[in-house]
């Protein structure tokens, strides 16, 4: 049968990075592709002694139907967190527990974008948003990243050309792919073109907690007195991605009609999840928790920068500084084909990175960069990885 | 701000058992409105068991990132479980884990439906489903469902005036709202038309295993030999619904295109839920757990049955048969205001029941018939609310 797929998703393929993760499931190889937090940044003791306390004294809690907002408790906790915390959120905000911080990409998606529609990102930006918004028949308007963030000239001209766009999506912190945080000036900025034009931004800021270096930067949300910023955040990247629970803090009618479409997808997030969070956060130490995932990522991305230094830099690759996150961004001399390099890595050298291309809102551009990740390979791994890559590289390069 | 909400969500609203749910808060309301499994459905101490087992032996499997696809072992095994007990799936045939069986209804429209495009439903159905459609454009058109299913040559007509209709949604066994079950004929009639007609069936499944009277009728999936049906089956009322987890088994191309759009919705579904749905069915006695929900359920349904026989029918109201599920269609004597009625039950009479115009594919047709679900309240709070609804039903009615 010819299946009648919608205009939207005719086009609509698995992301590159999927075909690059298949040869990585091959026990040769060496996966730097990844996007997995560490292993051991799980607290895996405080998860067992939390759930079992919370399905031996609320067991039907846990296993009932909830409510489509999420888990009173946890929504109040993290209202309270990130307001005294982080200055998000205000009065004229609502809070709603999803499925990860990905489900807030998809369901602000569904309830702006109408087919045809354009949505700015940054460029490059996270695949697994820009596939959300395609599936809804976005149209992408790529602002190219600078190491200081999203070029403001080019977004203000976007903004121009494209008088109805539906929101600018940005990931300030530790950008993935790119590395890059945006300057508090640029933030500002951001917000002031915003509303100028009127047009709502989308912060996604799954790794703003994983601030080994430097001053941190307040959130553009922290600028909010318009209704114009939708945050994104996630339990992902400090607790565990597994468990599926992210949050979104924005306008109330903007959250009122994602809690409609939320209902249309899942209902609502895995009820256990959201009380383990909520657990953890109330009965562990929770800063502690998160100066441990500092270290460890510091420790993870000091050892990629130097085996970058000592096996890619000589061959003329560059990469943007690191100061928190996941990922290190590299990117080949002029004139080297990175598709090929990214294919020859992994299909005859063993060692898996992901080419650039693959986060553009148009995957055909031209693309010299590939994206390292430094938070799932062992650190033995890393080195043996890198070491693969740098030999392949003097070779490829030369 | 005016906030530039797609033209899919702008009229789309909570539903109308949200509005009544929140009447059901109020501690002093007995609500029959509800759809949970009764609290002593849930194997409390097997998930007790079997999730500490799990976060002790597996712990890094239970927290870290995982396919989109589904969990492979639960993917397995729920494959040779439907084909060998149902006979659903085949070579043909993949399987998807979903976010519960909502899921499958969300990813079935954004994958197949353009804004505009019919689907075919039943009259009334399940308004979750039709909301997951609504969100994404869909214009529903409505087939009466009659005592032994669907009326097939009102879906004839219909499929003959909406050539370009991408699928019929179905809800063949224990229908929500309604409780009919789909005879036999006329899901072999349902399958020939979708085949001559050419258009998908969408075959939603939540109730199946909970059949507690009558012969068991084969699945419209069982019939597929052309990859004409989409099957949807779900843990919520089998296991837990708090888990969020169902599953599509169906065409491949269509599941193909499912996994992309989840990958953008919550990339994949809660792999503790997966894990701890796989290591029941595996080392639990599913089938002497389901004779237990039959069981229960056999018992709250005749005492449901007896209290509308005693409370209900003199004064003129109607019900379907019920031979499994988690509810019952009532029906109000001609010209009585069903709003009105319902309406006052739960404010002045403090029992809470789902108007029927909730679940009809356009909330503003007439309509006399109302939802009693008996899983979910204690037996005494069946016997409480539905001697006050008998009171007011027989002064309402008079």
């Amino acid at each position: 049968m010819n299946y009648p797929f919608s205009d939207n998703v005719r086009s609509l393929n698995p992301s590159a990075i999927r075909e690059i993760l298949k040869y990585a499931a091959d026990p040769e190889v060496v996966s730097l592709s990844a996007g997995n937090p560490a292993p051991e940044a799980f607290p895996v003791e405080a998860i067992q002694t939390i759930t079992a306390r919370l399905l031996a004294e609320r067991p039907i809690d846990a296993l009932q139907y909830s409510t489509t907002e999420g888990y009173g408790p946890l929504r109040a906790r993290l209202r309270e967190y990130m307001s005294d915390k982080h200055h998000v959120g205000s009065d004229d905000d609502e809070i709603l527990i999803t499925a990860g911080a990905q489900q807030v990409m998809g369901l602000a998606a569904k309830a702006l974008v109408n087919r045809g529609d354009t949505v700015i990102c940054e460029c490059p930006s996270f695949v697994g948003a820009l596939n959300s918004f395609r599936a809804l028949g976005a149209q992408l308007v790529g602002v190219p990243v600078m190491p200081d963030g999203m070029d403001m000239d080019a977004l203000e001209q976007t903004l121009k050309s494209h008088p109805h766009a539906r929101f600018i999506y940005t990931i300030p912190n530790f950008q993935n792919p790119s590395g890059v945080t945006m300057s508090w000036e640029k933030r500002v900025h951001l917000y002031e073109l915003a509303k100028r034009y009127g047009v709502l931004i989308l912060e996604d800021n799954p790794y703003g907690e994983l601030r080994f270096e430097g001053e941190n930067v307040p959130a553009v949300k922290t600028l909010d007195k318009d209704g114009l910023v939708l945050y994104a955040g996630s339990f992902s990247k400090v607790l565990s991605p597994g468990l599926r629970v992210g949050y979104a803090i924005g306008p109330k009618p903007v959250l009122q009609k994602m809690v409609v479409c939320k209902q249309g997808e899942d209902v609502h997030t895995t009820i256990l999840s959201q009380m383990i969070c909520d657990e953890f956060m109330k009965t562990c130490d929770f800063e502690a928790h998160l100066k441990g995932l500092r270290d460890l990522y510091r420790h993870k991305a000091q050892l990629m920068l130097s085996l970058m230094d000592r096996y890619l830099v000589p061959c003329g690759v560059t990469y943007n500084p690191v100061q928190g996150g996941l990922f290190v961004w590299g990117t080949l001399p002029d004139g080297a084909d990175m598709p090929k390099f990214c294919t020859l890595a992994v299909a005859e050298h063993k060692v898996a990175v992901v080419p650039g291309n693959a986060f553009l809102p148009d995957e055909n551009e031209p693309c010299q960069s590939f994206r390292l990740n430094y938070s799932t390979p062992t650190d033995e791994d890393m080195v043996k990885g890198m070491k693969r890559l740098g030999a392949f590289a003097a070779d490829f390069l030369k």
